[in-house]
């Protein structure tokens, strides 16, 4: 299984403390020491929208060498700064339903999907993409969506040239079942990746559901758990990377991260604590929890 | 499925502030009304051992009428104090390994069944005896704890007389497949409960392993995840009741109370919030963190 770490981005976009570019620079290295090699690092959003990640042109050229990254891309302007930087793969940021994207991109699915393809016409060479589909589960705004409503945004991606899927738990109101529902109708949908968010605690269970329908290559998930979720203050937001890798290992599923090394369980638990700190916010992953316990 | 809470026994044992025996009949009192019907109240030990349960004696004529209480009987004495106080649920600890029971009650697990067979011997009419299969999984002391030595233990526990076996990853170890193993060795035992520990996140992946086993009549739980692993300080112990019962009614399975009324969640979210004041713990557990998000 691959893991795509989006601490970086979907971790620190809705962060109300700034965390200045050579901070977040720390962070990606101590991620990428402890084996992570596929990392989300911004999102050439303006910094009007998302100020916390206003730094992107800064941070891009000051990465670490060694992971693979990534970087959103929420329009032609995003799409030409990510150009300019020579960044060789992007993701573009759609949802399942109507409601979510008009309120978060200001317009509809099918809208979002005709800027992509304008985008992806001037793609150069050996750019890669990824397609985030939100609201697979369920919208803020419009409630329960269905699979069959998921599967056709997830095929324009492909059509128009997305290399990969991520499959977005945006509200973390996914459980095995559907899980398990959504995994049928994509089944045939390659290079798929989950998104779950552990709003209810159920991400690692969905995890287990989804692999155990033999639908997906990887997951997405965030250093300590990083990044709430907008719909609901205080709760928490992402998979935290610690509990998936931790998972994996138990079950003796081996994470590909291409440099066949696997990842170092105590150095992950570690990479984020200085950006947790810096938020003011508990360690809430549990497994990184755990995992420092051993320190005390 | 059937849901013991655990909290107060449980969560609060290990825990350094003092909790006022008012203050724990206020929080049993708030489970009860949030629908929680059996609930682990206390534990008759030596103050000497267990001090934060020092009031055990107070606190069981001041329960709340309505649930069905049991409490933990370390030993004879233990038992005769519930006996004098007319407890009609107790509930005896053993292990899966002789190493845990040794440095937790001094005695081997053969020890500790003669014990139990000398206690059970004196049992009036109508008292229901749960018991504890502690280190099903792993020991701290040990290491891994095969099925097939959980099983004599259990066969040991049943042919005493208990009523019903709560079966314990201690260490939070367990893992989907441990647990589906676990249960096809176990697939004959009557009124099986699970009692998972929520150290590496795994518990609502383990629960949900353990349903579509089909093995068990419920699962214990703890609210606000009350309860640290004192094996792993700054650790997450039990599994948190409001994230056991945000899957069951997800997975739109209907929990057993008893009552017919199910668990209401906002008030189950709400009920632990003094007692995690009162210790200066943050909110972990993940869904009480998002539905307390909706009154802020």
């Amino acid at each position: 299984m691959r893991i795509v770490e989006v601490g970086p981005r979907d971790g620190l976009q809705n962060e109300p403390i700034p965390i200045s570019t050579e901070e977040k620079v720390q962070f990606i290295q101590r991620l990428a020491d402890a084996g992570v090699t596929e990392i989300e690092a911004t999102s050439f959003v303006s910094p009007k929208w998302v100020p916390k990640l206003g730094d992107a042109a800064d941070l891009w050229p000051a990465l670490p060498v060694g992971p693979i990254y990534s970087a959103l891309v929420p329009n032609r302007r995003g799409f030409e700064t990510a150009l300019n930087l020579g960044v060789m793969k992007i993701a573009l940021f759609t949802a399942a339903s109507d409601a979510f994207t008009q309120r978060n991109i200001n317009r509809t699915v099918a809208e979002s999907l005709i800027e992509f393809g304008e985008i992806l016409s001037q793609r150069p060479a050996g750019m890669r993409v990824r397609g985030y589909v939100s609201t697979a589960f369920d919208c803020p705004f419009c409630g329960p969506v269905a699979p069959a409503q998921v599967r056709p945004v997830v095929e324009s991606l492909l059509e128009l040239g997305c290399d990969e899927i991520s499959i977005g738990d945006t509200l973390g109101t996914a459980n095995p079942s559907r899980t398990r529902a959504l995994a049928r109708e994509l089944s045939d949908v390659p290079n798929l990746f989950w998104h779950f968010h552990d709003t209810y605690g159920r991400a690692v269970a969905n995890v287990m559901a989804a692999m155990e329908s033999g639908v997906g290559i990887g997951f997405d998930a965030s250093a300590g758990g990083l990044g709430g979720c907008p719909y609901a203050p205080g709760a928490t937001g992402n998979l935290a990377t610690e509990d998936l890798v931790c998972l994996l290992e138990s079950e003796g599923i081996s994470i590909d991260n291409g440099i066949g090394s696997g990842i170092d369980q105590v150095r992950l638990a570690l990479a984020s604590v200085p950006i947790l700190e810096r938020l003011g916010r508990p360690v809430s992953a549990k497994s990184q929890a755990a995992i420092l316990s051993q320190f005390r």
